[in-house]
Formats: structure tokens, C-alpha cells, sequence
């Protein structure tokens, strides 16, 4: 008799996003004529760049002839790309990753979630508090986080970081001791970072404790602050203890489109084992590669062109960020992020929940956001608002939360 | 300090078409002159269709405009291609799936490996043998297998089913009662197929003993006799034990292009949970859909265009299969499979093992072939060859084999 993985059923409710959008598609059924705009989920609404589009249709005919056609890609991905991003990600940025350090997957959330195959279930991880659902979720799908204990909004046997206004919302070395750290600067949900040296901090710390961190730099083409690292390999011995996760979702509009990578550099070693060579058995058995189109599309980004074409992407939704700290602080709530990063985390006001917050926008200013208890217990009281929407949409949705 | 997921360690050697890809590169690279031809990998060499080309020009452009634009998929994949499935796959074979009954995704590699994320690790897996390596690499990275015996190539706690001369290439119900069944028919790789009759005691098996079954369909486009089932849910009773798995990479050359799709019927239950919402929730945590693109790319083979263009590349290859059988036989070789599939199983000849085979074929022909023994203990002395080759090549290749 087959036995499920029991884990499954610890997880409290369904991921936070499909809860949103359940309730967003009853309140639209029941109100047909309300125009609802979502700063809700991290959706962007841009279309591709120019030179994602030309790159598209060339291996789009590529494909239709005999002596062009691409069949299975290599293991690790198309060395065009993965050479791009050594150069331009890290070469430009001081830091040496050799090709085969880096692994082309069809996006950051896959590996997030993936990554935990290489570890054994029998570690303790540490999280921000709030923090990214997908974390979380796929460690309890993995039987690492212990049970979840409804009243707390927490499981037993996780590290929570809080990251409150009492902390700048940046988490502090923990007072128990994980085996795997999972920190995401710029962050999601609250669009803090820290600088190198607070970073750094890290490095040393999870060096001193044989941990390994998990650094989720999806948002780094948001930052705009010097000092802020743009990968967690600017820090001194990082490649010893860091995996770095990295998409092409936010910078580039690829959220329908599916790219990501993850850097293991061969210095990461558990013993004489290189955990690069475990995630490039993963890679190779339980994955067969990105799309060739999607592999080019990416590539493509990289070019003078289409790092100038990126970059009014990215500014266009920094413009919306500004817009909504701006309104938001007009109006009188307490805000952060938003300078770094395309999410803007806001105190509920009146000592509201942040899900009756979330009622109270959807069906007062037709607002779509997600309250911040969705990403852990310390973001009880908090909201965040994202800037992809369009721009029209956004000046409108803050008029409306500014009538509230 | 983090501890690495051992059962890794515990893997033979690497994934197979690893070693069979440095092998080729090393004998290349010495003999520079030589035209090496590949019949060893499954990977498709025609391109892809036309009707596949426009559908994926249109949404490409589609996502240059921001009202046609594309972000995140919805959870299960975008509808249209989910409708054409259970019309064209399903509902046209008198089978009644529901849409939310099947998930896409980027391909049967991964499905086949993310299948044994919603299983505890306390079932006992049964797979045919030999068998295509991801069932058993994947199971023995979730520590499913038990101990690796190198002498026996076997793993301690899986149950093989040969699958030889014997035994017509076909499992025979195991004397040890496993949790979970692997079927993949057509088979890779000996090629071979069952009637609906001898599938449906595998379903009667099923539950009767409570097992689930994993029914790869991969090559179900290439079944070109009568009574060799499409669907496993053909079968009376299917719907209640088995997941199938299916792909566009082989009946429509999608390798590079990747996509793929599950079906779990609801009617799959372990007591009151159905394993239809355990795949929802890790699909919706650790996966963000196949690209947009691609998924346009899918649901243009079920138009009528396109049925007919793919029908023309599987007919091509079947050819190629024929050419291939009936060289063989011509040169005294004991053959079977590349009826109802693009792979032809071979008896290597005077008792040579099936590397010893694949060294002679590579250095004396110029051919590459996958050794038997790569897919389990039973494969020893067999070889396959495939029929994903070029005309001209497949062609080519038997002749420099007849003359060995």
C-alpha cells in the first residue's frame, strides 16, 4: 500500500498567492463593473525589450531548419549564456565564477525550492520573518521544519529571523545556531537591504558555524544605492559558504517567459564533497534544460543594447515605486523600501491585520496587495505594495488608497 | 554545520548520457576525421513543425505589446492547452479527463523526477528492467532505494522486473509487493509495447494491492498497432491508481523546447486525499509554469495542421526504425522493438557485453548506441539503437554496421 508524503498535509491553507487570487476573482464575479487594479503579486507588466523580441524570433527560425535546430540543451545550459553572465554579472562586478559554477534552470522559484534536494532532511534552516512563502513551504514539504503550530503562525523547528521597524527591517544573527540561512537582498517582501558590511557580517558568521546560505538575489538590478552588494560574492569567503539564486524575472520581465540560475562555486565543500557536483546530478537527472529560445532570449539581455533596454524597464517601475512611498507617506502611513527594490512594505494603519487591510483596499479603492502575515508572523500589521504595475494604474490606485 | 543529502553519494558513476557524451568527446576529439553518427540518445533531429514556428512567432510578438503580454502562468498551465489535451488526448480516445486533472509542465524528465516529492519516503518502488535511469536516480536521491550493490548493479530495496528474451521484453507481475510501479510503453528502452488486456492486470494489480502505478506515455505517437493502449486510462479502473506522464518530445521534437504534462485523476486517493491536490500544492510552490511561448508552442500540434505536420515527422522516424530493424536482421542481429517505438533493441553479438559493444560500434562504425547495461542488470548484452537520426544518416550508419 502506497504511503503520501505526510508532509504535505502540515501545510497550513494553499500558497498565499492562490488565496489572493481566489479572493480577488470572488470580489470581481460579485462586482463585474469595478475596475480592480493588482500592486498585489510581483507581476511585472512591461513587455519584453526590443532585443528579447528580435533574439526570439531568430531562434524561433532556428528552430524551423534542419541545420539550425537545437534538440536537447547541455546539462548546465547554453555556454553563450552562462558566459554572459560570468562576465557581466560577476567579472564586471569584481568577482571570478567560472562557467561551470553556473546553472541555467527555468527560474528562481524552481530553485529555491529544488535546492533542497541536495540537503539532508536532517538540518535546521533560518528565515527572515516575513519572509518568501516558497522557503518555507518547500523545507516543510521536505520534513525539515518540524510541525507547524497554527496559534503562532509558525513551525517548531525553524529559525525565524524577525525583521521589524525595530530592526530596520534587516534580521540579526540568530541566537540558535541553523545549517542553512536563507537570506533575499533586495528583499522580498519588504524591500530592505544591507550594505556589504552588515553582508559580510554574514559570510563571517555562517563561515564560523559550517552554514550555508542561500542568497536570493532576484531583485539585484533594483538597487540603487552604492554599498549595497550586488551579490553576495563581493563578500570575503562567501564562495565557501553561499549559493546564490538568480532570475530574470524582475529585470527583465521574464515572469511568463521562465529563466533563472543558481551559482554554486566549486569552494562550497561539505568534506571533500563540492555541492556543486551534487546540484549538477540534480540538474542533470531530474531537469533537461531551459529552452533553447528562452536560453537566447536571456542571452540577449546582456548586450548594450538590451542592458539599456532593461534599464528603462527597471526605472519605469522605480518611478511607480517612488510614486507610492511618496503618496503613501503624504497620506500619512509608515513605509520602507522601495529605494533598492520594486516592493514597498507599509504599516496597516489603525492596528488593523493585515488581511483586513487587504479587504478593506480590495473593496474600498479596488486595490489588490498582500498583507504581510502571509510571509510569517512578524509581518502581522504590515502590507506590501509592488511598482509593476503600469503607471496609469498605479497614480490611480494611490489616488484611491489616498481617499481611503 | 549543514549536512548533504548522503543518498547522493551513494549514486554509481554519473547519469548515463553523461558518460556516453564524455566518451564520444574523447573519441572525437582523438579522431578528428572521422563523421561520428549518433543513434544513441533519444534527441530528435527534424525541426519543428511550421504550425509550431507561426504559433510561436505570434505569441512572441504578443509579448512585445503590453496589452497581449504575458506574465506568470495560472497555477496548472494556461487553459487552451489544458482543453486541447483532454479533447484531443483524452476525450477523442473515450476517456473523460477534467482540465484540472492535468498539469503542464517543461517535460517528462522532470515530472518523472518531481513525482516522488508527494510519495513518503517509506514506499518500495517497482521498475522494470532494464529501465530509463530517472525513476531509479531519482528514488535513490530521496534514499528510496536502499544500499547500491555495484556487483549486482542493483539497488537492496528496489523490486526489478526483467524484461528480456524471456519474458517477450514485458514485465511480469512481481512476487514482492511493491507501493509504487513504474510502466513506461512503449518502452524505453527495449521498444516493446502490452495489449490493453495485459495493462489492464497491471491495473487490476494495482488495486489489488493498493499500489499506485507511474505510467510514462512518452512514445504513445509512435503506436502503430492495434490494442497497444494510448492512455493507461483505457483501462477500467486506471483513474484510481495511476499518474500518467506525457511529452513533446518526441511526438512533435520538443527536446529543446521542452514541455510536458501529468494527469492525475481525482479519483487517486490515498483515504480522503486525493494526490490530484498534493501535485496542485507543489506545483504551485516549487514551480512557476512552462514559458507562455511554449505553451502556445504545445496546443498548436492538436490543431488539424498540426496533427498532420507531426504525424509526417513520426512517420519519418518510424521509417528510420524499419531501415534500421530489418538492416539488422540482415546482418544476423537478434532484434526487437521499433514497431510501436523509435527504439530498436538489439542482442549484442558473440557475447559481448554492452559496452564492449558500444566501443567496437564506436571506433568501427562510427556509430553511437546506449549500452544495454545503462539501463539496469537485464540490459547486459542488449544495445539500443535509435531512429531519431537523420534519413541519410540512419542509412549510412547500418551500412558501416553490417559491414563490422
Amino acid at each position: 500500500m502506497y504511503k503520501i508524503n505526510d508532509n504535505y498535509l502540515k501545510l497550513p491553507g494553499s500558497y498565499l498567492f492562490s488565496t489572493i487570487g481566489k479572493k480577488v476573482r470572488a470580489y470581481k464575479e460579485a462586482n463585474p463593473d469595478k475596475d480592480v487594479i493588482s500592486l498585489g503579486i510581483g507581476d511585472v507588466t512591461l513587455p519584453l525589450a526590443p532585443v528579447v523580441i528580435s533574439a526570439m524570433h531568430e531562434a524561433v527560425d532556428e528552430m524551423s531548419k534542419a541545420e539550425t535546430f537545437k534538440g536537447y540543451a547541455p546539462d548546465l545550459g547554453y555556454e553563450f549564456l552562462r558566459q554572459a553572465i560570468a562576465t557581466h554579472d560577476y567579472k564586471a562586478r569584481g568577482v571570478d565564477i567560472a562557467i561551470d559554477e553556473i546553472f541555467i534552470s527555468d527560474g528562481a522559484k524552481s530553485d529555491s525550492g529544488n535546492i533542497g534536494d541536495i540537503f539532508s532532511v536532517d538540518n535546521k534552516i533560518a528565515v527572515c520573518d516575513p519572509v518568501y512563502p516558497v522557503y518555507v513551504d518547500t523545507n516543510a514539504m521536505a520534513g525539515r521544519t518540524g510541525d507547524y503550530i497554527r496559534e503562532a503562525g509558525e513551525w517548531s523547528n525553524v529559525i525565524y529571523m524577525p525583521c521589524t521597524a525595530e530592526t530596520n527591517f534587516a534580521p540579526e544573527l540568530p541566537n540558535k545556531e541553523p545549517d542553512i540561512i536563507y537570506l533575499c537582498f533586495p528583499n522580498n517582501p519588504t524591500g530592505s537591504t544591507i550594505t556589504k558590511d552588515e553582508l559580510q557580517k554574514w559570510v563571517d558568521y555562517a563561515l564560523k558555524i559550517g552554514a550555508v546560505i542561500i542568497y536570493d538575489a532576484a531583485y539585484e538590478a533594483y538597487i540603487s544605492e552604492e554599498n549595497v552588494p550586488h551579490t553576495i560574492y563581493e563578500c570575503e569567503g562567501a564562495k565557501a559558504c553561499a549559493i546564490e539564486l538568480r532570475s530574470f524575472s524582475k529585470n527583465a520581465g521574464f515572469t511568463g517567459t521562465r529563466l533563472g540560475f543558481t551559482v554554486i562555486p566549486k569552494e562550497l565543500k561539505s568534506g571533500e564533497v563540492t555541492l556543486n557536483s551534487l546540484w549538477a546530478r540534480r540538474h542533470g537527472t531530474k531537469f533537461n534544460g531551459a529552452p533553447y529560445i528562452i536560453q537566447r532570449a536571456g542571452a540577449a539581455i546582456y548586450t548594450d543594447e538590451g542592458k539599456m533596454q532593461t534599464a528603462k524597464q527597471v526605472a519605469y517601475y522605480m518611478n511607480n515605486a517612488k510614486i507610492i512611498r511618496d503618496s503613501l507617506k503624504e497620506a500619512g502611513y509608515s513605509v520602507s523600501g522601495g529605494v533598492n527594490a520594486p516592493y514597498i512594505w507599509l504599516k496597516t494603519p489603525k492596528n488593523m491585520t493585515s488581511w483586513e487591510f487587504f479587504d478593506l483596499l480590495l473593496e474600498k479603492a479596488n486595490v489588490v496587495g498582500t498583507p504581510g502575515s502571509g510571509f510569517g508572523p512578524s509581518g502581522e500589521g504590515y502590507f506590501r505594495l509592488t511598482a509593476f504595475g503600469s503607471y496609469e494604474n498605479t497614480l490611480k490606485a494611490l489616488e484611491k488608497i489616498k481617499a481611503l
